[in-house]
């Protein structure tokens, strides 16, 4: 037995106990041992973000031996079987005293390793980035892959087998922009792993949670702390924090609009005659349209149309006197047949494909160049059309979209396999958005928005949004998708989240009803950020102008969510200093309330709001859980102790509750009478 | 290099390549090794037939040393991977001469083999069971695993999608009740595995086709011949064949009828009435039925019920001077809540739980208990059943249900593990049966029929039915996948093949329709056996009393039927005698002709008939391919070469021709008169 640094390494006759901080993180006997490696030939296909991943598994053989060495900075363990297969497993400290796994195939045909980390039947895990169906891990498995994140997510839902019908595109529990090799355990502890390539986290077996890696090495780091929001700071020390947001973004819900100049200056003018609270109109269309069979589809060649978008240089300095942001879109492809793409392809700057040419991916009856972002010159270029095109017209902000496409059998500039860059390249592509903010010292006045992520993106991503959910009442992928998916980011570290008031997916008969409308309205009042979608088949769906009726809702439920910005904006401010999440699970605050680890559908809004979103429709009430302290109804005043609750629930008041003790009382006292 | 009867092993550095009568069977060096040994441990869960199996798989190893050493029959081949893990493959002839491999895992923890055989990319392999989905298997995995087939068996049908929510009910395009692990390559040499655990043979590859095995040992056997019909000669002297059928089978149609003694009278009447030849009744309710919240279910105490059939004795024997054959129903469970269960438990007889109690399997609302075939005594104690209950009673057949339910978790007399007997227990559920009929002397005179085989099958099983389609159009899972099934097995040595005139499923809004009744009715004209089935829902489908013109439809094709006996006979005598099935194939006469490889949905019935039955609603004509020979239309009496033809194709005339040089030129002439 040796210790160093909270690192004690116990060896046995054939085996060894590795303890971090009194957490046994490995062991290993020739009978149950620790380690696999092994090779495999991946089959990745991807048709408009749906994968289908494969491996074509030709090995994977149990590391039975270990000889322990002890080295400057820990141990090494070469692992082996017999004479025929080896592994080194090294084991040390980082410069911030993290436990650190550094495993090395040492077999050059050996591309896939397993690795068993020690566990407790009764452990809850958290984290794997953004999860939309699960929140606490524990008991499946968890491919990490960033992709679309399917249209249904689940088998047993009409909605995901004709979408898995039309294009493979239904999903399962696990599909998500945003994945990540983070978990948090219940033994407070946090687990990251430094590699990209395709792997899967294992949490079903009860004494030990299996990491595949589709790679021949991997780094594997971990700390401990007294409490999870200690947890959660030291997380987030190692991958960065998101900066505060524009001050702009308490004022009012964004209007998701497209149609031209004048569409949106109706459509804001009408709102704001209803006495809705505005800061901005998002206008995703501001670069043109295409039509396709499908319908309307954004031109992807990033400048100003100025045929649908007159006067809109101007009309953005107008709004903005107004108080009212214009943001505009982006992502990382430019239209083959368009001057960007041009461009970009006399400069050499798209990825290639085997035979060296321009690779351009299919998106529906148009194809696109993926810009290479990791090619230097490539990347500034990008970064100055986001400067030129996006910032120099005045944007307030916009969604940089995409990220998760970048094709397996594409060839990069930098020379690393497009498998292993794939995860990577939604924190690049969010790296290049972030810069444009820095060089141009808009960091915390405009704002961009993504939807994929990865390592990284705790740093670079201003705000994520949830994506594409469905227009529907469904949990894998409605509006009660997006409580587990903010909490599940929020334990990997991200801690801004929001989503497309109203879901986005408008396909196979699903329209976005009125009531489904409002009650996500009142969910985002309760969120750090208020936006509005159409969706992609606008005239399916239910909209914010829908009747006079939904604009006084917009109107109540904004003027709610301006009330609180002086809350908002602290959580926020924690979250920037010490990334502790603006939307939080409830043991965060509450560690030693057992129901609080397994309810995925409320959360903690900063420090002293209780939110249980209405997720079923026609419903009048509605039944929650309060941890034990004391609680006071925002919209009735009744006061509560902890336990189950069964409040009323009526359109635009959404069940929440507030701390008596908060030092924010008398404002949250004040909702009622809004 | 050394050649033992046929078999040439050519020795490299450190490889070798086996090739027996010039066909490549193995080719092994270290870098493309052509074994794998492993572990893994089997998750098999079963609801009412339905599987889901899953393997953790722990190791897979490939062996890529290999030492070879001459045996006093062949050769021994040490496989190994460093000194960490070995297993011994040993090569010869077994006493017919036909090349055998025994593999043998060294490692007692290993209990997983896969052993690439070589292939050419042009290879084309048909077999393994009865396959519904495709005939020519190259290109996919095949899991072998004896099971309901499925409901939909397309994960792109809506039937499919409602039968998976329902009860993972669903299947998929390799659920069989019948699987075996033997095929045969367009190199003219078959492949027939011993064993009976679960297997997987994947023909993807393009140079080698993988065979799994969940076992530590396998026996593979191998024959060639220069042609096909030579080979299935050589494939059922292994196998075993069928004996000829019964007379009477060619005498009429066997009519499924249910609800009594008068109610079997009476629909016999009207169909003798309307000029229908019947050669039986068959009336699986004989022994009583259970009601159930899913309808009318038979009762699985295998007497006669007198109550519902009454009378019943002396009326088969008023039906069997009329030549109409009475046949019953049974299979290998009894209800637990009833006599003869009462009596198997009372001897011991039923198989047991871990706790070495009886294990009672559930089927819907009622249990039943599994007979004990592995105990000689229960074994002749169910055979006495038979006898007594069925072959005393007078009947002329009875469908020999089921056999593919048996728990992987049960325990059995001969200590044999379950999930290695769970495959074999068709075979001995037929034998079984089988043996009945011999000792009484009845074979050749009483017919049973089985949905459920496995190797064994085609000595054993009298005859084979396609079990449950659905009442639909379906390619997987409607009256189409009849072809492909009867012709798999055909060449898996299994050569007498019918199924349910009009289907059997009906669920989730399919109701048969009187054209598919019809449709189905003119395909079983040219197969062996003709005999209806109400399906599970009889209200919900069209019956064949339904109206009089559907009665006249059954008179005029089993008139048809009847007429060709002399021809069918000789076809199912050439079956017994030389295992060329009945239904056969188009390349085991036209072998030089590459589209006759390729064709699953006509076949040859005999060797002068080539039949392609309309599988598709509303359609009027039909288009299929002769090969080259001297065709005559059989209604049309018009000549035809080879090649694609369009035909007329109403209802009641399917799309049949003869060889002009046929002997029995003159008798198909006659058909167009009937």
């Amino acid at each position: 037995m040796r210790t160093l640094q909270n690192i004690t390494l116990i060896t046995t006759e054939h085996g060894f106990s590795l303890t971090y901080q009194d957490r046994q993180i490995l062991r290993h006997s020739p009978d149950a041992p620790c380690l696999w490696a092994g090779a495999g030939e991946a089959d990745i296909e991807m048709f408009r973000g749906n994968f289908s991943i494969k491996d074509k598994l030709n090995e994977k053989i149990a590391l039975t031996g270990a000889e322990i060495s002890e080295s400057t900075d820990g141990w090494r363990v070469h692992f082996s079987r017999g004479d025929a297969v080896r592994a080194t497993l090294h084991i040390g400290a980082d410069d911030s005293g993290r436990l650190t796994l550094r495993l090395q195939n040492d077999n050059s045909r050996h591309n896939r390793l397993w690795l068993q980390l020690a566990a407790k039947p009764e452990d809850h895990i958290y984290g794997c980035g953004e999860q939309f169906s699960y929140f606490d891990l524990r008991g499946k498995p968890f491919p990490l892959w960033t992709s679309e994140q399917g249209v249904g997510r689940n088998k047993q839902s009409h909605v995901t087998w004709l979408a898995d019908c039309k294009e493979n595109a239904g999903g399962d529990y696990y599909w998500t922009f945003f994945p990540q090799p983070t978990f948090v355990s219940t033994q407070k502890y946090y687990c990251h792993v430094d590699n990209s390539g395709y792997m899967n986290f294992d949490f079903s077996a009860p004494d030990y949670h299996e990491l595949a890696f589709w790679e021949d090495n991997a780094t594997i780091r971990f700390e401990c702390a007294p409490s999870y929001i200690e947890l959660l700071e030291k997380l987030t020390a190692l991958l960065g924090r998101q900066p505060e947001l524009p001050d702009w973004i308490y004022d009012g819900v964004t209007l998701g609009i497209q149609g031209g100049t004048e569409v949106c200056q109706q459509k804001l003018d009408v709102m704001r005659r209803g006495g809705v609270k505005v800061n901005g109109i998002w206008a995703q269309d501001w670069s043109g349209i295409r039509m396709t069979s499908f319908g309307k589809r954004v031109m992807w060649n990033w400048k100003w149309n100025q045929e649908l978008y007159p006067q809109l240089d101007t009309r953005i300095q107008q709004w903005k006197r107004e108080g009212v942001q214009f943001l505009s879109y982006i992502n990382p492809y430019v239209a083959s047949d368009r001057d960007l793409c041009e461009e970009a392809a006399a400069r050499g700057y798209l990825t290639k494909d085997a035979q060296g040419q321009d690779y351009h991916v299919e998106f529906g009856e148009f194809y696109a160049g993926v810009v290479d972002l990791t090619n230097p010159e490539a990347y500034a270029w990008y970064k100055d059309v986001i400067k030129k095109q996006l910032i120099e017209l005045g944007c307030g902000g916009w969604m940089a979209d995409f990220g998760e496409y970048l094709p397996t059998d594409t060839h990069l500039h930098n020379g690393v396999s497009a498998e292993i860059m794939h995860n990577a390249w939604p924190a690049l592509w969010a790296k290049c958005n972030y810069e444009a903010l820095q060089e141009t010292g808009k960091l915390g006045e405009v704002l961009f928005f993504m939807r994929a992520g990865y390592t990284g993106s705790q740093k670079y991503s201003t705000m994520m949004w949830a994506g594409d959910q469905n227009v529907d009442w469904s949990l894998d992928d409605g509006l009660a998708s997006v409580v587990p998916a903010a909490l599940s980011l929020a334990m990997s570290g991200h801690g801004l989240h929001h989503s497309d008031i109203g879901g986005y997916t408008t396909l196979f008969d699903m329209k976005r009803s009125k009531e489904l409308l409002l009650r996500w309205c009142d969910f985002s009042a309760f969120t750090p950020m208020m936006r509005t979608h159409e969706g992609n088949r606008p005239g399916d769906n239910w909209q914010f102008d829908g009747d006079a009726e939904t604009i006084a809702h917009f109107a109540r439920m904004t003027t709610i969510f301006t009330t609180l910005k002086p809350y908002i904006r602290q959580a926020v401010a924690q979250n920037a200093s010490s990334g502790l999440p603006v939307m939080r699970p409830l043991f965060l605050h509450y560690e030693h309330e057992p129901r609080a680890y397994s309810l995925k559908y409320q959360y903690l809004f900063g420090r002293d709001l209780l939110v249980a979103p209405v997720y079923e429709e026609g419903r009048h009430d509605w039944t929650l859980w309060l941890p034990e302290d004391s609680w006071i109804n925002v919209w009735t005043g009744e006061a509560c102790g902890g336990g189950d609750v069964t409040v009323d629930a009526p359109l635009g008041k959404p069940p929440v509750f507030y701390r008596a003790q908060s030092e924010w009382a008398s404002l949250f006292a004040t909702l009622r009478h809004i």
